[in-house]
């Protein structure tokens, strides 16, 4: 099993992989063809077998589904086992407990995500909210995260099937506990939720808003880490993704193809993760629920990869943009 | 000038270039041929006048120097102006007021620091001292970073000149802070240095020991984020790298020679980044100069970048390490 080590300076979590014997080297370059493709409908056999699926009464591990969910054939973390927390010296470990699955976005390949159809999307925003509500009831699981990376210099892994990658993890990430403790403190100051705030204040500046649907807003965010990083958060105040309703999917499918056509298409393919900022999992003992859920709001962040961090952003999580993000909103604004 | 903005949600401070209409499109491609090279001895003309040299008696902006500091020819902050403070909404934001600077560490072209001198080196390491003490006598500057980029993958610009780059920055990061929490939490509770402690678990343990000299422990963190990682740390009690001595600066060189060649023959040349972690520049009225002292480490972090972030690392601060770092250091030893 491998360990989720804390960094006790920074109160960094890093999943240690105590099994592996080669010495990395990059990104390991990988190439599937087409027909040999194990996420490819028709060879669910190569898989492990599946967590879920939308399937039109086909049997399962079959073909017949329109989006699969698999547990990951090489994962960094296992559902398995004790959830155990030790320390050795100053230092802290809890066991690498937790959920590793990729959530195949389509029976077919096709190496862009805005290429599928709008009602594929929605099926794949509602399976995201279907594995975040089913992990949550394992109580072990404090955060459930999902992503994807599109292009290797955002750590793809050469298997152009488009797909998503969950992970569940045993504490909760300190990006997260980040977000967490500024959007409280702001509440407990201001009485209100701080990213409603944000959103209000785009909307009336208008400067650094790239889009608006009738349930989400699309921005540049005001500190931008990279050049055209964008924040894809809804309109109306809602605490967790498991909240969204089928209207908002509907709404957020076609949001997400369209921001991210134009990102494809003004700066020529780039590599780009997504990731999906959602709340932690709750536990029942939490103070008040009520007062709990007014003060985070989920959202997702869309990130391209046009800029490698150097020793300076490395070394003090301070970022160089030198791209601003009003320009940046300007420049897509146009050619949406 | 540039903006240093503040994301309210998570304390992370980006610097905007908000004069460049550039759109970014990763490293920018730059080889510069030897004869070229601005950096070399001969061609001072084609850079600002130095800040500072280690000259034998010749004229300023000639040649006949060993290491020459210069203002960096396309700055992210600038010296001159007043540092203000200001909000938008709910946004904060400083002016650009910083600087940033081109540490040359040799006259000659040569793209290895491990293969200069040990005097050279040496004299780098005085160099890199004596800015910081400058500097901190400017109280608008909240913090020196000192940092090298070695190969395109680590951010490097293309100069295989060595060279480091320091920036002075406005506003203390929050990586900086992080690390000043932890070990001010820590010595709050234990009336200890957390750093000292760690170096004494990590020389008992001896495990993730990679090399001990005379005033230095390299060791494999224990939750490393990168394989391969590395710190150097000092093993007396430093609060920061302005106390260093000549004999402290003398075995450095040594074990920092010593080390980057050894990850070069480990790896085949892996990019990398070198940071100095220094403690923040302290105001006068800051609490007792005693207590204050006591809870801060100075140290090094050697970093290959083997590994390109993916959506996972980006999106919490949660890494993942596919090889221990009991393994890197078991590695390690064995070559040096």
């Amino acid at each position: 099993m491998s360990e989720v080590r804390r960094d006790i300076v920074t109160d960094t979590w890093v999943i240690i992989d105590t099994k592996n014997d080669t010495i990395p080297n990059g990104v390991p370059e990988q190439h599937i063809d087409k027909g040999k493709c194990p996420l490819c409908e028709g060879n669910e056999q190569q898989t492990p077998n599946e967590i879920w699926a939308v399937r039109d009464g086909s049997p399962v591990n079959q073909p017949g589904w329109k989006v699969r969910v698999i547990p990951n054939i090489n994962p960094i973390l296992q559902v398995e086992g004790e959830l155990e927390k030790s320390g050795t010296g100053v230092y802290d470990m809890v066991s690498g407990i937790g959920a590793n699955e990729v959530i195949v976005e389509a029976p077919h390949h096709t190496p862009h995500f805005f290429d599928l159809s709008d009602e594929q999307v929605m099926l794949v925003l509602q399976t995201y909210r279907m594995r975040i509500e089913d992990l949550h009831n394992d109580k072990r699981l404090r955060y459930i995260l999902i992503f994807k990376n599109h292009g290797k210099a955002a750590g793809a892994s050469g298997i152009d099937h488009p797909h998503s990658d969950l992970i569940a993890l045993p504490a909760t990430p300190i990006r997260i506990k980040q977000k967490l403790n500024g959007s409280r403190e702001y509440f407990s100051y201001k009485e209100r939720c701080l990213f409603c705030d944000i959103i209000q204040q785009e909307i009336e500046m208008a400067d650094r808003l790239v889009f608006l649907s009738d349930h989400f807003a699309v921005i540049t965010p005001y500190a931008s880490r990279f050049p055209f990083e964008l924040l894809v958060i809804p309109r109306k105040h809602q605490f967790s993704y498991t909240m969204i309703n089928d209207e908002q999917i509907n709404d957020l499918a076609h949001v997400v193809k369209r921001v991210l056509r134009v990102i494809h298409s003004t700066l020529n393919d780039p590599p780009y993760n997504i990731v999906l900022n959602d709340s932690p999992n709750l536990l029942p003992k939490q103070n008040y629920w009520t007062t709990i859920t007014d003060d985070f709001h989920w959202h997702i962040e869309i990130i391209p990869r046009l800029y490698r961090r150097t020793g300076f952003e490395l070394g003090t999580g301070f970022y160089i943009n030198r791209f601003a993000p009003e320009k940046a909103s300007a420049l897509l604004r146009q050619r949406l």
